[in-house]
């Protein structure tokens, strides 16, 4: 995620949201942003927003995730936001986004931006694997 | 996909392979490619293999994608397959997976490597869009 | 739907309800709900929902769906729930849930039961097929 | 399963196949069998299929799966295969299909039929439960 600028905004129980600046060298060849780079943000935001109602020592993995792609990923600035739709002791299902926003955070004020992605995924908690603890 | 250095294996009508070499700065917090590094390089693997299967000047566009995640994607390099399961007119069904191989592609012989990722998505033709056309 | 004795509760631009009644003959081994009838209410929900939008004449059919099954599906009656996420010319995304209620339907007041499935999926428009008009 | 007329055809382990004639009365409006039918053909196949490589006194639940409905379910009868892709302690990986033939069983031969749905999903061995045992 450092790699791809990327940075924390919010994280609340359950909840976490990351900000994404545009940038040309992430694009695939229509001058949007790739949508491995979206699935791999959204993922992200949604693995820690598990983690956030895990107990501490645990690592939380992806077990499986599905993209919809709404619209193109073109504009500014991306928010990735991440929630726990349900914890479960093992599993917890996870529903995420992207939004784009076509001016600068910044200047973003109340712009709700576009959603451009949904996830929907599983993630499992690993136990006992202190090498993994997140 | 540049960026990721990723190479084109193989193409053929309807199937593509992609390889990727294990790169640090492409790992997650533990060590393994991070699942949405995976996600992007079997989805462009998937796309390409829509994209062979079309008539020309037309774009090919990701409606929407699961993957599944077998097994941590550790490993000297990754060999990503993607198949057009069936190809109509708008939209295209397409599988892939992701390999992991514990040596360098050129000692790997016939080891036909462990698969870590299984993708299933649906890709749009996109016509009269010369702007886009891959 | 007939069969399995749904009943349409409201319909809005863009968002329907059905509700089904408990019926022991539709659970599987374990006294649910099975997964599957599951999500063959709520794909119907959401079909709906995604013709609402539509145009007369044309036909909607389901291109894939995803359901995440957070419970069993135990209780009196259940709610299906249909919205689009995004309607476009040809491909509507859907996005869906069943909720559990543990009183009948007259007293449930304002329980707003419990979510047991969700589903998101893709819904095509076909057009010029009217042996198919819904 | 046994309301819809389904039967077992094969078991393996890892693989059970299950057919299902035909019936006017599981159609959907526009004379194919609905998606949530098919769909719970499969999982259920997907589901005895993983079952077969679980220890005696488990219970087996869906977790989550997403159906692509390739062509409209016609046909004189179908037969769905469900088959273990990665059977771990916890989870199991999926895969499965459901193929439409033109021709009763009977008479069906060596005809392969046509793909009309692909299922992808995960499955979850339930132990400790014995009222749930399969």
């Amino acid at each position: 995620m450092r790699m791809l600028g990327v940075t924390m905004e919010r994280v609340a129980p359950g909840e976490v949201e990351l900000a994404l600046p545009f940038r040309a060298d992430l694009t695939q060849q229509h001058g949007f942003l790739h949508a491995g780079i979206v699935a791999a943000v959204v993922d992200s935001a949604c693995g820690y927003a598990a983690l956030s109602l895990m107990e501490p020592g645990v690592a939380v993995l992806s077990v499986e995730f599905k993209v919809q792609l709404l619209a193109p990923a073109t504009g500014a600035w991306f928010r990735a936001r991440g929630q726990v739709v349900r914890a479960g002791r093992t599993l917890s299902v996870v529903s995420g986004e992207m939004r784009a926003f076509g001016q600068a955070p910044e200047s973003s004020g109340t712009d709700e931006g576009d959603v451009v992605t949904l996830l929907n995924g599983t993630m499992m908690t690993v136990r006992g694997r202190p090498d993994l603890a997140d």
